[in-house]
């Protein structure tokens, strides 16, 4: 097993990186020290994973709250459903909420320990890779408003987290993908030799290599907590892993949340994004085509579906890195080397956009 | 004017205390330094003021939220209707919300502004004595669930208060004697001479003499100040100004939100908290009495309504001050001086709530 600390100071959390992680005797005991704890999961992730989890809760009654399954019911509505929950089981401060699942049930349980009482602890155990890799660290929580994604929320980190490699054998293949995607991203805003092993590996990764997987969570988790550590409320540089994400959350509000996984969406994005940087002037072709190659091998759209662009450039500008009315974006100067700018000319997006989507 | 400083570091923000602050040009401009603001108030006092806080925020559109007034609609529902218009009017993270109101439009409007795109900055422009004496400072915001009062929330501090005694003119009797409720409270869990000149001035209290007004808020503020400055997070020592909470909640909680102002159910729950600190062994009969006669000099109640005692001890249980079971209480050892304690018999506590109830 693998441990590495998200240094933030009096919040620093260990994620524990490994296979065969669930249902170890012993591992939650120093983060739970007997306390009550509440576990939420999906109608999907729960048959398969919920039992293990309790096995390692231990001793006493457990229980659970089974939400839905998919990004459509990342609602308030269903943060409620943890809430009540909490309420009806009368959890006292000093409980801890365990969230078993992908990022969306990641989320929504995170946000919920973070109001329940103004505050209570949770602990993360993500089971995709998207999750592994990126919503699992960091400690954003939230869910979406009908006017925008992820528009609800609050920063709120774990107590610790879990990432067993082994539920990803029964990851469907476009779910892998959409990890990836988050993959590659690590790679192109912050670390070229990565992104370099990564075209290397990309076949291992689509076959579930286990060590190649190993290694992705690893190092994706590194340099997350790398970068989440010195910018814990998002003012400066953690705004760099957003890379693909202006675009990409405009894709998913165009298209309605669920029709593309929000990886696929971010794929897409940052294809996007690098073709941008490039049209600016900022990246060489050669390597525009890096990225969309190694994109295309993982099983990722590089561009939006046909769309409306004025919806899309709408959805651009409602989006949350608005500042002064100004969309700042996440573009490329290199491969592993982004930065967030609001530094172009409006006209010059506007009109990109609508090539992007006429094509 | 009277500027007081909440000293939270980062977070740390000033009190302006005075008499027909709402209105003043340029008070909120370090402030808002432009950006755009969403005024949320209620049916009651927008009439009243709303106009003036307009005028504060300056040029530009201004638009704002009216929500219902009174504490059964501190809700979720509620406080979606902040979010609403927020996504609505494409606000982005540098917004600014403007509370205006009392406690119930402040803990709402506050908990919006803690979530919206994961936290935006909010001002409070407290408009009863209890809001300008008690929830205008320290950060805590939130609404009720069916299940108990400010069971959902978040800590997130104000950048500045505007306290405007001059508001307190057309407030009912009934909201005055409620906020000085929280007056008394500062006396009693940290400041003796502060408890003595309220009894010396308890009349002039009653008449809105100006005067003792601004010294009552002036001090209110910089206890709760020095003991929220010490403790955000409420880990141990900001407990304390729960003093008539716990028995207070139950009150609320037995009798239906609404029924009682928050600050006539925390005036009962004081003069509980001393006789069964008396019980104890702990304060003199002298000093209950003392505490029993200036609750009812400034038009408060000294005990709970009758009610059903499992009841109201089930409600005492949910509350949050519960700590592995243990209902912790916050009971006086003298007249300025309270603790914090789960240390003394459960059954004794029981069989007070029954007497109390059936008396």
């Amino acid at each position: 097993m693998i441990t590495i600390t998200v240094d933030l100071g009096e919040r620093a959390y260990p994620i524990y990186i490994g296979s065969g992680l669930l249902g170890s005797a012993g591992l939650l005991d120093p983060h739970l020290r007997g306390r009550r704890a509440l576990i939420v999961t999906n109608t999907t992730v729960g048959p398969l994973y919920e039992a293990r989890v309790r096995a390692m809760v231990g001793g006493g009654r457990v229980e659970s709250v089974v939400l839905p399954d998919g990004e459509a019911h990342k609602t308030l509505a269903t943060m409620e459903r943890i809430l009540d929950a909490l309420v009806a089981g009368r959890y006292g401060r000093d409980a801890v909420v365990i969230a078993l699942g992908g990022g969306v049930v990641g989320d929504i349980a995170g946000f919920a320990a973070a109001v329940y009482q103004r505050g209570i602890e949770f602990i993360q155990v993500p089971t995709t890779l998207l999750s592994q890799v990126d919503s699992a660290v960091g400690g954003k929580t939230g869910v979406n408003h009908p006017g925008g994604k992820n528009m609800v929320g609050a920063f709120h980190q774990p107590i610790c987290v879990v990432a067993d490699a082994a539920t990803l054998g029964t990851l469907p293949d476009r779910e892998l993908a959409a990890g990836l995607a988050e993959v590659v991203k690590y790679g192109l805003i912050a670390d070229a030799p990565f992104f370099a092993w990564l075209e290397e590996h990309a076949q291992a990764l689509v076959a579930r290599d286990a060590a190649a997987l190993h290694h992705v969570i690893r190092r994706s988790c590194e340099v997350k907590a790398d970068v989440v550590a010195g910018d814990e409320r998002e003012q400066g540089r953690r705004a760099l892993l957003n890379l693909g994400h202006t675009f990409g959350h405009a894709i998913e509000n165009a298209m309605g949340y669920g029709e593309w996984l929000h990886g696929e969406a971010v794929g897409a994005g940052m294809a996007m994004a690098a073709r941008f940087s490039q049209r600016l002037g900022w990246l060489a072709p050669a390597d525009v085509a890096r990225v969309e190659q190694l994109l295309r091998r993982m099983g990722l759209p590089v561009a939006a579906p046909r769309l409306d662009a004025e919806g899309f450039l709408a959805a651009m500008a409602a989006d949350k890195k608005v500042l002064a009315g100004q969309v700042r974006l996440v573009l490329l100067r290199a491969l592993g080397n982004a930065c967030v700018t609001a530094d172009y000319p409006a006209p010059a997006l506007q009109a990109f956009v609508r090539d992007e989507l006429a094509a």
